[in-house]
């Protein structure tokens, strides 16, 4: 994976709404893209900081004592243990970096959890 | 540092070029801008990968046996323990992401070396 990625190209062939694919690792890390619709789900990593950061559109992510706005450009470091909601009015572009050992949903399971396989297969896809 | 971070508006603060800045930290990763014009030195970090991202300009990362040309909205993963050199024909606005052990210059130190002391300090300036 050591070559040029352009977050956008990358974003361009996503088809799905809040299904992220790896297009990198940096040491522990992965990078990932998702596009967002809509919201998402009440979750938390207990051990895990998790950035995200916006290519296009715009990012709610709320705290249970508030939230957060992301602009185009702007990152935003959800610390770890910390409940969380991200929302997207309208659809949004993000890269994500998080360990390797983050699960999609944190420490909830729903039917909108994907597997680090499904993230890793959906690259190539 | 949990707030939102424009990588613009940090980067407009810098007045160094090679003097990178801390604006987060994920996990044991920091996020860094920097501004670079020219060329930088020959390094490695023996244990530690580096995410070059471009958020204006170009950059060429030149390896002993070629070179990648970095666009904006582009990034780059340089593996550990391989020799590279950033040169930036014109000035170019970065984002890094390394572990907070990775020293600027890697395993070699030079003038144009700037300690994490350095790198934290300059980022509340």
């Amino acid at each position: 994976m050591n070559s040029v990625i352009n977050f956008r190209a990358e974003l361009e062939k996503v088809t799905d709404y809040w299904s992220p694919r790896v297009v990198g690792r940096i040491n522990d890390q992965y990078v990932k893209v998702a596009k967002l619709k809509g919201e998402f789900v009440w979750h938390k990593h207990d051990e895990e900081d998790e950035l995200f950061f916006i290519v296009k559109g715009k990012l709610v992510i709320r705290y249970e004592d508030g939230a957060v706005t992301l602009n185009e450009g702007e990152f935003h470091i959800v610390p770890k243990g910390v409940m969380h909601n991200p929302v997207a009015d309208e659809e949004c572009w993000i890269a994500l970096i998080e360990p390797v050992a983050t699960r999609h949903t944190g420490d909830v399971v729903t039917e909108r959890t994907k597997s680090i396989e499904e993230q890793i297969g959906a690259s190539s896809g």
